[in-house]
């Protein structure tokens, strides 16, 4: 089997098959199962507050929202930036939900760890070395997001910059990969998660939101996630997904949200049940 | 959304929502959840025998086979042709099960039918029209697996070919698609399940064995296949996978598919429970 | 370096180093630079005739035509089949030039061989290992196009099938693979065709049509084919693109055709001056 | 075909048709042919001004040399970093030869731009937009490389990035996509070249050396590169490329490097007279 021996500290054997826990409040990432929720960009304050609530009400356990959105044109809405960090702050204050923010550049750090509980390193700078050994020396936790065209070895590679710089708090996410497949935003690749799983002590969330881009596999693909094996989920959701500045297609509303939640720990206890 | 109004007879419109069943003895595939499990390849009437009476008792519902191989290279093991078919044949006398098996060739329709209930066309052969053509004439149930660079929409048109031809049976099976990804022999796209659903009325069958290529992964992609909607499962089983004439990597023991049985079903009525 | 050991027959090795000569009436294909054009289906007895005499005046070795054609969908033009081949011939009769026409099944194999000097086997075929079976029993020249996510070893192993079958006359053309990559129908991948030369003594052949599905493409990676060491090139000439019967996007016009071949022999000759 | 109509600096309609030319010392890039050539990485000032010496000598016009290296694993060489500057640094003034290397991180933009002439962005970060940003504030010129996995769309928008910025010293270069191709590293897409050009008024250079990743691929890759219409080459050269701390397999020797040369200029020269 696939072994990757260069991996010093990313590799289950470095740990003695312990698997890695990321505290983040009460919360313990990787042993119990969370629900990150939130929209794709922060866009205002009564935008995050409303959903904040709303996902906080139906069972989610941390806030995700976009402060600074790396995007593919120059001339597609950026994000609010600090401002945004000062919503999401608010959101945080109120809901007592953790806060997930993305960090696209060294110098946005301490900003965004001002208000964050966990820091997102996105796909598009999952080899960005330099970012990697900055976050390596922060303590906050990190999700590093699968690249679009990372293979695992690549992934958890990157992964080991983070650790070998003295962050042990390390949690991966698969987001879809690109493949010739159109039908799809991207193609979610959810054998990775156990196929991680035999490598890595880390754990391992799945954000089908971004996996699929679309919104009505939502539901399908993040109970597949959990049977797969996934230590959490990254759902974007929006009060008015049509409206939104970014991703339309792919977030759902905070009613479908709620829905949404019920079976989501029903499929976990199960596995539980089957994978004690 | 992607419409592929180019479909005339796979698209859900064209039985107004009504989903396809099709009938293999008393199975209803589309409508019962099934189980095929077998061998990659007959290799003997021990063998397959053996192995048919296991995953017959542990729960299959089909039993799968092949006599003709499709192979890389000419000088690898190339299935035992006309030979495999009588042991199927006899398997599935003994048995009861119903058998599914390829064809790789229209010459070999015939020979095949007399033995299988469900012919199956191989991802190499998704686009080999003629065959498809053929097959189109045929009553029996045809199953035809994705090609490994096939979009939805390329599936989709060649399960049409199969409907244009007058053969309604069609059932589609997820296997795998051919990605950059080295740690797995394919990439499973199990999005590509409720997505096709979203557009056929055709049964989705998953495939982990092929799709993922090891071992070690067939139980949670099964788990997960069935959780993002998948009308059944194809799984390798071997009763000594190590010295499997063909994809050792990926066929688990009569024993491991016993275990495995009782989860699938457990997730999948918890399925039924969630999505009535 | 990659050396394919698997390979007995395809391989450089096999053959003391010496590189295969496909004799073709008086060409010699993998020593005479070869220029195979027409239209991508024959259509009418009219259009095939006259784009045969456009190709043939401007300097074209070999006709190409498909007479019985592969297509995504069952409603898009099948070609003319038998017909199509009687017209072939015709232009064979008339021009002289050799015809080159595609086998999709076993047995079509007799009615293409009666007409067609080379028979290709198409993208979607070349892991339809009846089929190669059948043709390694012919003494016909075969040319046999790269899948669409054929690895090079994928490629060589299903010219082996043809090999061992007895048949010596194999021709590879690369035709572009499926990638990410949506400005363009495929990826042209040229450096397959230095790669392959490394591990085999077969000559390949470029085919920048489908490769593309560009025609404002087609004249740079013509002269890039050659620069990358090709042995020929396969391109579509159609004597009205814009109303070809399928394919229309990639076809190029006979005067386009004219304009393009003095370059060719340009670039062509100036490679054997660098390369000897 | 593929407009892109969101682009609005990078479309050759933003200019009225008239190609960038980017000036650099006496260069003329996108008029003149232009050779960039050294060791993936600075190691040694003894191994860089000797590389730097022969690759002048033999013709190049630009070198290249990584002080920052962006690696998958951080156990590999990271390069020299500000010590690895300023040995460019005296190579080039030392054969005067222009510099270009690789820049990570807004952070070391000033020390690059000190050094070097032109500021390369790896593939890894083709995408970091805050990096972009602040390129764009830059006056140096910025050699764009493709992501291993950006559509010519994802390309272009990243330029438009750096245009939008206020710095119009734009060139891209293709250096290989990733596919499902193992037998080179890279798959170089060739075509992206013309089509790039049919879309932009960007400079276009092709590195055949990450593209393959293969040092006997780089000659034919060189030649198709200026075939399909590349403004340019970047090569890596390296005094013993078995001993190379990075990319060994893919440097060629000097004295390799002075044999393309003469070969490079005949292929060039031919391509002015047939589309001058």
């Amino acid at each position: 089997m696939y072994t990757m021996k260069e991996l010093k500290l990313a590799r289950i054997e470095a740990q003695n098959g312990q698997k890695t826990v990321v505290a983040v409040g009460s919360l313990r990432i990787g042993r119990d199962f969370v629900i990150m929720a939130g929209p794709c960009a922060v866009e205002s304050e009564e935008q995050t507050l409303s959903i904040a609530r709303k996902v906080k009400k139906s069972g989610a356990h941390i806030l995700r929202g976009g402060a600074f959105k790396p995007r593919t044109s120059p001339y597609s809405f950026q994000g609010l930036g600090e401002k945004g960090l000062e919503i999401l702050k608010k959101a945080k204050e109120e809901t007592g939900l953790p806060v997930i923010s993305e960090v696209m550049d060294s110098r946005q750090i301490e900003a965004v760890s001002a208000c964050a509980d966990i820091l997102q390193v996105g796909s598009r700078n999952m080899q960005n070395y330099t970012l990697l050994k900055e976050l390596g020396k922060v303590k906050k936790p990190i999700m590093l997001k699968r690249g679009m065209n990372a293979s695992l070895e690549d992934w958890l590679n990157s992964a080991e910059y983070l650790l070998a710089g003295g962050n042990p708090n390390v949690i991966l996410c698969e987001r879809g990969i690109r493949t010739f497949e159109t039908s799809m935003r991207n193609t979610l690749d959810l054998s990775i998660v156990p196929a991680a799983k035999r490598i890595t002590h880390l754990p391992v969330i799945v954000d089908p939101s971004h996996g699929t881009g679309r919104a009505d596999l939502i539901e399908p693909m993040c109970l597949a996630a959990i049977a797969a094996g996934a230590d959490g989920l990254l759902i974007e959701v929006h009060n008015q997904p049509s409206c939104a500045l970014s991703d339309q297609e792919q977030q759902i509303s905070p009613d479908a949200f709620e829905r949404l939640v019920p079976k989501l720990k029903k499929i976990k206890q199960l596995m539980n049940e089957i994978q004690p």
